[in-house]
């Protein structure tokens, strides 16, 4: 083992569960943000940024996914020994910053946040541990207002993403209703918080598992198909029966469910969001009850919200896909308190931004965006480099993405380069070109075309899609090659 | 100890060297970088986006400050015993993708990204444990014209942002030069890696120490104003002597150090790049080079470049500031080769984006971005919230920032509220307005001017401050009082 040898070369590798970002998704999701941001502040809402560390302790453990190490955060000791986490989410570092900065904040205070955020968890399909959220919250309302008000946020977003009304759907409910209900099958107190947390958990999985799974789930526990098995809440068969009847509720919420004064409570807020939508015109085919949304974070204490793309989304082959919400959120009446003691409510929405945009490019709502590749100045005379470079200069300096090729290769390895870059034309001065004064334009989406064409026609296009112009005009002349395959 | 009590309340606080952003920063970093966006896309860089999180082997260990625990990163096990670490910066992350995507990339591989880096240092004055960069890098190029035009980029970037010329310089050196100066001072050799990087780390401060604090640092070591003692690199005086010549050379560096033939090379490629950067319109105020520059990183191999701002800035009590360098770079023919084992030329620079803004902003040239509060629309009577609520939503439909007033208070603290959320008017609907099918609006932004009137004009203005209009046609009077204040 003492032997000399060469130090080990480290694999280039990600581990699990994260990802390379490619240029055309950044230039989607840029764009995508850009409209979250318009519309958000247009409600009011004000940009926050918090740094992706903070103490363990103040992020607090509200995570579903907690059988695991680390509990499903990212954590590590920090020189003095206390705990830090990479942030599961903008909703935990929210309270602490309204916590810590109450006094001087205005109340109520609208703020919005995006951001990318951890989540130490087994990563799948559709399931990372980094991946970004876009959160907008109102702290210090108390009144249905304030959630009526998020969801006809989430709404207006998706519309503005494109999304038609009939492709999307927001839906609320409340947990208070589930308290209520669970009440009534003798789950509530104390004692029985594990329990209750393993129910709330089991029916955020419905919409994935469905009726079976659930019931699974509610019972003895669940194996998946990888093996891993879920433990169950443990409830009776009765006990399961009730909730199961309550998830499928669709209509007569009072009458069945609402006995328990906390459930009648939930009820009364939900018909008050309801009615607030209503008024300002969000119908029954964009805001919805749903009594099988509970969402699986612990620190929601009333309202909850998703929104889902109704709209059919197939895979490459044709296959339906289920997306799950794009956006969801809550109010979370407590998570200040932790901190202060006192009191303060507080509602948001937070919407998974690449889930989103898987969504809206399948639905053909964006694109990846096509930015168009740079015009590349080719390199005949390595001496030359200084005069090449001046002709990328000016051409940069007139508003025209423009690069010296920079590598070692020859004319064919340039032309193949610009041709992977997406360069609209390639600039070319060789000794001929130089004495005469000339540069060569080379238009590389005419020239793509020419193949198809006869003899004529490709003769004419060909003059056209090579060119000789006076250097003095090489601007000019790149300008009208750009322009000839815009849009 | 077993006694029962209350769970102890977490403190709301943020770990050392961490901090939240404002509204206002975070609306003038957005400009900022959408400029700087810009200048790098014209030169047909790429965006590329990666993970904060990487396999710690991946990284290396390049950080100049490894006297600590945890060695300059953050770093934590994955379930599986395998160490990760948040990166200390976008270039160590590049080389692992570079690595992994080698074969499908065009070459040269020209790439952008901006985004949060983390360091495990000790925080002080503008040294944070999170900040943004914004790098470009050319991958596949070992050509000089690559290291110059950089330096072009870093010099168009500032100017793009408002820096004139003369406000700023870009230094360039080579890390051979110094190669050589050591080799002459018998530091060559596997033997003197730890003390050559000493020294570098040295030099590396000159610009905070001056001569001096080097000096210390050459030989037996220096304890800083907090008592903290930093390990000299142990040089003779005649030894270090010759490194503060070196550093403090502006001319006749070929005849003074290029001996040494790693020495000339790199005077070579240092005249080479200057000469591509003259050709191409750069003058010696704009790109020149110092000796002084090294950098602390481990990976650079060749030139390394630096830019700064020259013109005074000064803190709130006017005193001067040294801000360091804005931008930082260099070329390090060595990273990729650490993964494949063949050699991959690359060059790059990185711009501190926090530190920039604020140096901009102290030359004046970046304002916080004072964007419009939103109108605001106060609730008079708690049963009308829907109509409030509609009243919102029809500015908002006209594109107009608005929203609902969603706290508890009454009409004064609604007005304060408004105040402090800088709204330019707020709507109102009593009783009174209702009854005539009327709306009040009124103009925060003339109202606050009232109190300096004299009594005549204060009648007058008065009256425009405070207007009733048919509800109908609120939303034009409201345009009408925003495009008072636009600005």
């Amino acid at each position: 083992m003492s032997k000399k040898t060469e130090p080990a070369r480290p694999e280039a590798r990600l581990p699990k569960g994260l990802f390379d970002v490619s240029a055309g998704e950044i230039r989607a999701t840029e764009g995508m943000l850009a409209k979250i941001r318009g519309v958000f502040e247009s409600y009011g809402f004000e940009p926050l940024g918090t740094p992706a560390i903070e103490y363990s302790d103040a992020l607090g453990k509200f995570l579903p996914d907690q059988d695991r190490p680390n509990e499903g955060v990212f954590s590590f000791k920090d020189d003095d020994e206390q705990w830090l986490s990479l942030r599961y989410d903008l909703t935990a570092p929210l309270a602490r910053y309204v916590a810590e900065n109450y006094q001087r904040l205005p109340k109520p205070f609208r703020r919005y946040q995006v951001g990318p955020v951890w989540r130490n968890e087994k990563p799948g399909p559709g399931r990372y541990r980094q991946f970004t959220q876009f959160d907008a919250d109102t702290v210090g309302a108390s009144s249905a207002a304030a959630d009526a008000e998020l969801c006809m946020l989430a709404a207006d977003t998706l519309e503005a993403l494109g999304v038609e009304r009939g492709q999307y759907v927001v839906k609320v409910n409340n947990r208070k209703v589930l308290d209520g209900v669970l009440e009534s099958i003798d789950l509530g107190g104390d004692a029985n918080v594990g329990k209750r947390l393993a129910v709330l958990r089991a029916i955020d999985k419905y919409d994935r598992l469905g009726e079976e799974g659930v019931r699974a789930l509610l019972g003895k526990g669940r194996k998946d198909e990888s093996g891993d098995v879920t433990k169950g809440a443990g409830l009776t068969e009765k006990q399961a029966n009730l909730i199961v009847d309550y998830v499928r509720t669709v209509e007569n919420l009072r009458e069945t469910f609402g006995s328990a004064p906390i459930a009648a409570k939930g009820i009364d807020e939900l018909e008050e969001i309801l009615k607030l939508a209503r008024a300002a015109g969000y119908d029954e085919k964009r805001i919805v009850i749903d009594s099988s949304v509970v969402r699986g974070l612990e620190y929601y204490t009333g309202p909850v919200f998703e929104a889902e793309l109704t709209a059919p989304i197939a895979d490459d082959k044709g296959q339906p896909i289920r997306l799950g919400s794009v956006v969801s959120g809550g109010r979370y009446d407590g998570l200040i308190e932790r901190f202060t003691g006192e009191k303060v409510p507080a509602t948001g929405i937070s919407i998974g931004v690449s889930r989103l945009l898987f969504g809206l490019q399948r639905l053909g709502k964006y694109g990846e965006s096509a930015t168009q590749g740079p015009v590349v100045v080719l390199v005949l005379d390595r001496d030359r480099i200084p005069d090449y470079q001046k002709m990328a200069q000016a051409l940069r300096a007139a508003n025209i993405r423009a690069e010296l090729y920079l590598g070692e290769g020859g004319l064919k390895a340039q032309m193949k380069y610009a041709d992977r870059r997406g360069a609209p034309c390639v600039v070319i001065q060789g000794g001929y070109e130089k004495a005469k004064g000339e540069v060569q334009i080379k238009d590389l989406v005419l020239g793509a075309k020419l193949t198809a064409l006869d003899r004529d026609e490709y003769l004419k296009k060909q003059e056209e899609a090579q060119i000789l112009v006076p250097e003095a005009q090489l601007v000019e002349n790149v300008r009208a090659v750009l322009a000839r395959h815009k849009g």
